[in-house]
Parts: structure tokens; sequence; C-alpha cells
């Protein structure tokens, strides 16, 4: 669909991937998607692809259910959670580590980061806020970043977000080891197929068959004027960016 | 009235919220609203609404009873309790925590420093003065914040504004376990009228019915002439943002 | 008189103060007042005011008995303690703190730090100049400002600084629990006459009765022309600042 | 061939190099090369040059068996022992440690430090990202770069790369011992023929006599075209840069 | 002389010094004078005044007995010495520490810094370098100025710089109290002739009487024209400047 | 000969400089000269006077054998000791330490330095690079230096510089002590002739009587043309300059 596009880039199918990079990216995904639509917090996954796309191999997307103002401690925890499922799914079906999940680590740390300092949910720090960048007023001069608090203090907030994160991604691992005929069943829907949309994800999830594919349809008119409407924010979580070790 | 206006912003009546932000909003606000009426050196909340202004979903807006030059330990300690009112009221109506209160935390966390490092109202700390920022006067070159004392005074500000926060959430939480009949009517009626002012908010602390609602009026010109004359600073507290982890 | 106008700034009549604000004022400037003139290093109290001044709210002011171009230990310790009186006088006689004694920590505090660093006036850390801004020679960079000395020295730099400011705050809050009669009185004299020059203060300090007020002289001439010989340097003390918490 | 004139930097014939630097930096590259060859995961060494190419000495080049778009853990270390190669092979062989493993020693660090801060490589220090970098959006004003995480995180994370970078030297160090014959072969090649192409390392590893050499062969107007599609990235692998102390 | 005028400032007769401070110049200066002629290893004192010059109130000045272009240990130590002698001859003479020292304890201290960090003159910190501003190349950003060592060697430069100048202080302390009747006697004989030149300064250091007065020479011009050869490097030592405190 | 005047600077023969810092220079020069011809890895010295040149005292210069691309451990370790050997000398023959070594503590350190942090020569910190500078790829922004590890870390490179360079101090000041005699000659010979060449140094070190001084020889223009051919990297270590005590 042509929202699709506009939300999650458009399709580089020029791009050449050899099989193996192939097969590790539709496990990620398939880790991101079968974990996404476990999650009890977490948006639906609306589609998951493996078609390049930007600099991402493969990308999940999901969709809140309706517009959002606001998040709970416990949508941020599944976040979280779904973020890390691309890399224990890699470590669980194909035994290795990639540099592909660089990218998620970055997005959970930030977001377990942001519940510490500046969401107040984190017993030990606290209903404060711990503020690096109150200074920023000068557009040209950010000034130290960490001008409000103590060493110490700094020290509390790596761990309780080393502790958030953490938790999350036992808690996933043990998720995902209980689904692995699913996640196995996603992976090899992705392969063979490329992408899927939620009706292809949920009968993967719910060991259904695939529906048969529809033929491509072109947007009408009509539709593309609905665009304006749906802004719903779409979460195009875990795009797994082509990451080059910058030593190289 | 067009004073409100002025203070708090236009209202966004245009803006879709969901029926369980608007919920979680009214019982935001009527933590704040319920506690600031309850605290004894809190200035007198004048207004309450769960109206979307700006990106704020909701605001309580209270209003010293006289042009104040100097504040009170007891005013500040109350006024962090406020901040953390809103919190408050929807853990415990609720058992959630929302992202929607990291304005608050900024809010107690400020005034609690303040009185650490420039007010002198920490024993631990003593009648001194902890500058960061007093070498700023170079306007392009705020140099390095934390020239003036060693790192272990700076961890040593950090406990005791930890603890001012912490105390009052306590102190705070208590308060609103107490008097959870008045919050629920509270967050009732806002979710009814959207908008309360200070005589319908009495009522709703007195256990009275609300009273019937006046007609729109507006405002005439002789009202707006005397706008320049009543310039009392009003406080807008905890003005609920729209908040979106940065993350997504 | 005119070079009180130049020393103490104009007069702001029009600006309405409540009567709390007026008698907490008045309260805090008797602090000083009381305690500058008993201290026996500290210049004598040439005048004290609570009409307002700029951004001050009240205004005691001391003037050396002649020029003077160094100063000892004894004057450097009493003038913290003299700059932590208004605070002092608050708590004794109203029992509360608030934060118009911001401006007067900071000075004390300077003035400690300076004794400590600059001036061999701390034994521990003895007759060695602590230097924070030797590099700053270039206008636009003034470089980090803690590069001369380590952590550890911060931390005992701090903790001398503290150790001294406390000390005069105990000094000082004996001396005005051994002197609250004349504190009251001199309070007393301030709401009713609002400026009091040094004879007057003599009086109260002596328990006579205020010396009755002459009127207004418009400064002549000749007099006008003496100002310009007579520029001893006076001590603005503990100006108080209208304070506004910046989290409001 | 052309193409390795493109990847490896024009040789500089003319630079004279006496005996002992040319045996050092023959037993350097041929440590490179050996270990190169032997480690599982490391891409196949594509060509090794004694021959100086701009500021190095020599040049150890592999090349991927196909477009690599992630790497995994595997790779990653064994890439790491590879730069640690020559000067293992240097002090095995030689007895001695020269400056010119600088180079590769910032190589592998800088790889072990990525494992560990954003590839979620290190099990003590979990999935999460400890970014230096983030703020770094202004281009002139890189800020800080250590203002994300504690200074014991940050000391955690220096223990994490010095003993990565430590087990693979360690490891490297066994494997060349146990190949000193295939090292010293190499190191004796590479002397004779200054510069050795993938059949001829093969070979030497065999223990095979070196194949004979080719005439060298003006590369065709048709293998220049084919250049545009072969565009593999090529590791360039430790050039040993003729470092010389800043100090003299 | 017209040499003088050039080494220690124009006097400024002018200044109006009250009889306390010029007491407390004269012993200052005194002590300056009794020690720099007392210590072996210092340059001899040429002349001390009492006169202000500038924004100090008084000058010892010694001048070296032949150009110097190295500078040992023993000369250092003396040197620090005599910094310090100004203080402690307020100290003991008259019981009371001033600002006035300020600036001796930044030159003593620097030069013991020096000692540390730049000439390898202390056990401790052994032959080595602790540069502070290699970096400072670019002329308009000195960048953080302790990059080169790590905060416990920053800790331990501070012990010795502390070390060393406490340790010159006691010594000088124990010089002082053994001379005291030449200190008083050169107090005395600056409070008479306001400025002493070298072999009135030898008289009272061996209990002699003043000699006479000679007029005031206007210098002629062939003396003028020996200045210009006459270029040896005098140390203006402890100028003693009119601090102000910068809290007044 | 006219290539050491481009190596080593003009001479300044109009300088004065008293028989005291003659004798100390020739000592310094001596202890370099000496120490350099004896230390087994070290470049042979070319040439050694104490005519001034530029801002030095004197100038030991060696001359590698022949061009060198790579420097060994042993003949960093020996480079340092050379830079310890003119204190040393100083301290040995006169009893005294001098500013005029601070340059050699410079090189000495920074080699130190180098060799712990770029070039792997310490065991403690392994194969491993610890960069300050990487980030400096801003012309005029150069960020932090110590960007890229901890505090405990830095420290830990300190113990390891401090300890390299102590170990080669207490090495070179026992090598001197068994060569005092040695020593003492060729302090002698400096004095007599203000410059030795290879050879007279040679004759020194062997015991042998001064060669007969042959006649000045203007180069002629044949030997002019060979310059450019012979351009091996001559190190002019230890120039010794006219240190000044910034404090002065």
């Amino acid at each position: 669909m042509a929202k699709d596009k506009v939300l999650m880039g458009t399709e580089r199918r020029s791009m050449v991937i050899n099989d193996e990079e192939k097969k590790r990216t539709a496990w990620h995904e398939a880790g991101h998607t079968v974990v996404g639509h476990l999650l009890p917090h977490h948006d639906p996954v609306h589609k998951v692809s493996i078609i390049p796309r930007g600099p991402a191999l493969g990308v999940t997307m999901s969709l809140p259910k309706e517009d959002r103002l606001g998040y709970t401690r416990d949508w941020a925890l599944d976040r979280i959670g779904m973020a890390l499922a691309g890399r224990i799914a890699e470590e669980l079906a194909l035994g290795e580590m990639t540099t592909g999940a660089a990218d998620d680590f970055r997005q959970a740390t930030h977001l377990a980061r942001s519940m510490v300092t500046e969401w107040g949910m984190s017993d030990k720090m606290g209903p404060l806020a711990y503020l690096e960048r109150e200074e920023s007023f000068l557009p040209f001069m950010p000034g130290p970043r960490r001008g409000e608090y103590s060493e110490k203090t700094a020290c509390q907030i790596d761990e309780e977000v080393h502790s958030i994160v953490s938790k999350q991604y036992a808690r996933v691992k043990e998720l995902v080891q209980a689904h692995m005929d699913q996640l196995g069943a996603m992976a090899q829907a992705l392969l063979e197929r490329e992408t899927l949309d939620a009706e292809e994800i949920i009968a993967v999830m719910d060991g259904q068959p695939l529906p048969e594919r529809k033929r491509i349809e072109i947007p009408r008119y009509a539709e593309k004027a609905r665009k304006g409407k749906d802004k719903r924010k779409s979460s195009l979580f875990t795009p797994r960016p082509r990451e080059v070790p910058s030593g190289s």
C-alpha cells in the first residue's frame, strides 16, 4: 500500500543479498514480530519485511490501535523487550551474534534511560528528573552534558538502566524459547514471501496456513485522499541497518 | 474568562483524545487539584481543566492570594508535593505509571535543587550557595557548569535533593490515600464538565453537588480593561504535556 | 542625601508590598543591622531601609571608617557573619526560612572561598593559591575552570568553606539570640520609619527613643561639589532581592 | 593487477629500505598472513606485500568471499587476532617489539570497543548501547564525548575491551607458536618475491614450492571494464606505517 | 634612579594611605626584605619601598648578581620562602592575617608547581613532565587543561606542591622568629624613610644606624645612555597589591 | 660544517654566559654525550656543543647509522635514558638540580607515554591503543582529550609511564656513576673546545688526548651539492633551553 511506502521507505529490490544474510535477517525480523505479537502491552505488528529499505535489511512495523498521547511503564518495558527480540532470535536459532542489532540496542537503552531519568519509573531513582540537557538553550553551544548530577548518581542511573534492559532480555529470551515453533514458522514465511502483513502474521502465530496472496492493487485516488486523515504514528521498530564495522 | 485564556493557553478542542487518555488525564489533574487544595501553604487552585491546551493534555492553575516577593520553605515543600500529586493519583487510582508526569518531576527536582543550593534550606548543606552558573557572563560560552564545587559536594547535593523529593512523595501519597473519595469525585467532575473553577473545586472537596453552570459570558469591554490591573503571577502548575518517547 | 541615592539606588515607592512581606523584610534587615553593629571588626552600619530599591526589598549599608586597602581575617569573618544575619533573624523571630537570603549566601560563600583559596586564611589549605581562573586570558574562551587542582583538593576546599560559613552561622545565631530585644526594637523602628540612619540605629541599639526626624533637606550645590572627594567604598550589604523561584 | 593498485595504493619502489627493516617487515606481514589464513572466520588473504605503499612498509590484504552486510562475533574476534599477529610474529621470530604495530593496535582496540559498546557482544555489559557520540549532531561542536555513562561504566568497558584484546593476543600467540615453520617459510617467500598472491600464500601454507611466476600482464581493456562490477570491500589490514616517534 | 622607576613603576605619592595600612605594609615588606637578605640562595635585595606604585602598596626588589640562564632547586626554595615572608611578618608582628599576601601565595604556588611538574625537583613525582598545556597549539582553543594525567596523579602533584610550600613556610617562620629585632628595625626604617636602598638595608641588618641620605640626583644623560647595557632581570618580588575582596 | 649549521641552529657567540652557567652546561651536555655513547641501542653521538644556539645553551646531536623506519623497544628505552643523563650528570658532579632539564623530561615522558599508549610496549596495558586524540578531525575543535578511557585506565597509564622513566633514571644513574672519569673528561674537553665532533668524543671516551684541531674549512660547492643526498634524520637531543621560571 502507498501508506506503507511512506512509512517504511521505498524497497531496494536491486540490492543483492546472499542467502546467509537473507536467512539471518528473516530470523531477526521474525524475532521482533513474534515477540511484538506476544507481549501484552505492545502495539500490534502491522507488517514485517526482509526487503532492504534504505540502510535497513529488514523492518518490522507496529501501529498503535489508536492515537496515543502518553505511554505507560508496561508499554515501555514491552517495547524494550521487542527491540531485543531480533538478537535473541538470531542467538537461539543460529547460535551467533551479529552487528545487525546495534540500532535495536540503541533504542532499548535510550528508552530505559528515559524511564529512569525522565519518567520517574525507577523506584531507586525516584520521581525526580535527572536532566542532562537543561542548559541547551544555546543552539550552538550545548555545554557539558552532565552538569546536573554527580558521578555517584550517574553510576546509579547506569545500574538502573542496565538492570531494566537485562531483565527484559531475560524475560523475552524465555518467551522466545517457549515459542520456537512460531518463530521458525515466521522466519520460513518471511523467506517465502519476503513481506508479511497483519493477517499473514496472525495466521503464522495461530499455526494456520498463510492466506493466499491477493494481486497487487494500484491504490486508487480515493485511497490516496484518505491518507491525510490516517496519520496514526506507526513505529518502525528495529530497521536492521547494514552495519559496517567502522574499523574496516 | 479572557484572562484564563491568556494564562492557560487557548483550548484545542479539535484535538481527538480517546477515552482512556481522557480518564487518565482527569485522574492526573484531579491529583494536582485535590492536593493543591489540601496542602496548607500552597496557593489556592483557581481552575483545572482536561481540555488540551498547546502541548498539554490538562492543566491545574493556582493563583497566590496576593503578590508574593519571597517564598517560604513550607511553600516550596508544598509546591513540590503538589507537583508529584498527578503521578500519585494515577498510581493509586489506575495502578499505572505514565510518561505524562515528566514535566512535573522536572519542576519538583528543580525546586528541591534550588532549596539546597541557593536558598540555604538544607541543614546538611548549610547556608551556602553552591553555584553552578556563576561564570556564565559570556553569552556564547557558558563554560563547564560545575566548576565551583567538588564531586563529593555534588554527591551530597544529589542526596539532599533526592531526600526532599522522596519525603514529599511519601507525604503526599499518604494525603491522597486519605482523600480517595474526594479524588474520585474530582476526577468524575472533570470528566463531566472538563473544566472546573474555584467554586466548583471547593464544592467537590466539600462533598457538595456541583453548582449549576452559568452560561458562557462574552467578556465585556470593561472586563478587558481591568485586565491590565490584575497581573498577579498565577502558577500554571503541571501542564501535562503530550509526551512522546523520543525513541519512537 | 544625594550620596545615598547614588550608593543605594533610587527608591521605588510605587511598588506595592503586602504587610507580611514588609514585616519579613524589616526583621531581615534588622538582623543585618544589629549584627553589623555588634560585630567588632565590621564596618559601622550607616543606613538601613525597607523601601524597595531596584530588585532589592531592603538594604543595609555599611561604610568603613576610612579608606581601606587590605582586609584582615577578622574583618572577613565578621562580614560573613553579618551576611548570614538576615536569615538568622527571620528564623529566630518568625520561625521561617525564605528565599530572600539567596544573595546573602552567595556573598558569604564567595568570601569564605576567597579566604581559603586566595588569601591563605585556612590552616588546612595553607598559604597557597588555588586558582580556578588563571587561564582565563582568552576573553571568549574561559576554558574549564578547575584545571589547577585535583578532585581531592577541591573536596578539601569545599570542606573548609563549609566549615567557615557554618561556624559564623553558629556564632552569629548565638549573638542574635542574646540581643533579641534590640532586634525586635530595630525591626519595629524600621516598620515605623522605613529608613534609619546611623544616629537612629545607635539609638535603637542603646535602648533610647528614636531621635525626632529632621525635615528633608535639598542638598545644596556645595554639598554636591564635595561628593567627588568623598568616595569611600561603602558596602551595600545584602540587598534583599525579590527572588522568584525559577521553577514557577 | 590494476585492481590491487587501487586497493593497496601505488608501490613506492624508489624508497630505500635497509635489510633489517625489510626482514622485520617480512616477518610482520607473514604473521598477519599466516594467521589470517588459519583463523576460521577470517576473510581469505588475497595478497601480501613488503613493497612500501604510501606510508606503509608492507600490507596484507584480505577479501571477503562475498558481499557482507553484517558481521558475526566470531568474525570480529578473528579480525582482532589477525591484527595482533604482526607484532606476535616479530616478537617470536626476532625477539623484539617495534613501533610498527601501532596502527594494528588501534584497529584491534577500536573493534573490541565496538563489540562492547555498540554490538552487545560482551556478557558483562549486556545488550545495551554505550554511546559516546550521540550528541554530535552539531558539526562544529562535538561536546564532551562521555556524557552518556558514568566513570564506573567507563571503567567496566575498559576492562572488557582489554580482556577481549588480551584473550585474542594469547590465542593467536599460541597459534603462531604452533606454526612457526609456515611463518618462517612465508617470511622467506616474502623476502624473495616481495609480493605474494593467494595461490602463492596457499602453497607456502601447504608446504609446497612456490609456483613459478607468470609474466606481468598489462590489464586489458575488458578487465578494466569489469572493475565497476567487482567492488567487494576488501580489507587492507595492517598496513605497516612508517611510524616515527613524535618526540624526535 | 631612573632605572628603578622603570623597574618598580612610578610612585603614586598622591594616594592617601592611613597609618594602620602604612604600618602593616612596612612590616610586610620588611618581612620580604629581611628574609630575602638572609636566605643563602636568594638574589640580593636591591631596594624596598612602601610608597604605592600602580596597584601595589609596597614593593621589594631583588636583583641577581649576574645574568642568570637557569635556576637551581635551592634558589627556587628560597624564592618561595621569600614570597611567604610578608605574611609571616604580619602574623608574627601584628598578630593578624590580611588579604595583602594573595599575590605572594600565587607566586609561591606557581613556583612550587613548576618544580614538581616541569623541573623534576620532586622525588615522589620523579624526572617526568606533567604537562597541562601541551595541546595549546591552537591560539583560540586551549582545550581542557588536564588531559595528560589522571586524577590520582593530579592529587599527588597537589600534595607535593602543598608540602613544598608548607615546608618553606615553617622554615621561614623560624628564620623570622630568630630575627625579630632586625625585622622591627627594618619596618621602623621603612616607616621613617619609605624607601630603602641596598646600602641602607645592609645597615639595618647589621644593626648600624641608617646612613645619611644623599640629595636626589637628576640622572645625567650619560647615565641614561648606560641603561641599554644594564638589563639584568630584576625580580620585583611581592608587590603588595591593593587587594579588594571581590564580594564587596 | 654547513650541514651542522642547518641541523643545530646558528651559534649565538655574542651571548654572554657566566662561568658557572658554562660549567653547568658542560656537565649537562657531557652527561648526554657519555650516556648516548655508552647505551647500546642509541644512535651514535655526532657532535656536542656548549655554544648557545637559539634558546638552547648547549646541544648534543646524535645521528642514526642509516635511515630508520621503525623503532624498537630497546631504542626507545635508551633514548629515554639518554634524555635523563643531563640532569643526572649535574646532580652527580655538581650536587644540584636546575631548571635546565625541563625539556629533557618532556621528551622522556612523551616517549614513555607513546610506548604505553600507542606502541603496546607495556605488559600491563597490553597490545591496545589508548587514544587521546582520535576525535581531533575538527581542526578548530579538538574536544576533550580523554574521551576514550576511564580514570582508572588513565591512572594505570600514569603508573606505567612513571615506572618506565624511573627505571631508566636508575639505570642511567648507575651507568654514569661507573663512568665519572669519562664524564669529567668530556666536560673538561667541552669547556676547552666548546664543540666536540664524533672523533673527539670517541677520543675522550677512550681516554685518548684530544686530536688536534684542523683549521676551519669553508665548505666547497661540491660539498654543498652533496647535502641533498644526505638527509638522514639526526636527533638534536636535549637542546638545553634557557629556562626562565615563569613566575619571575
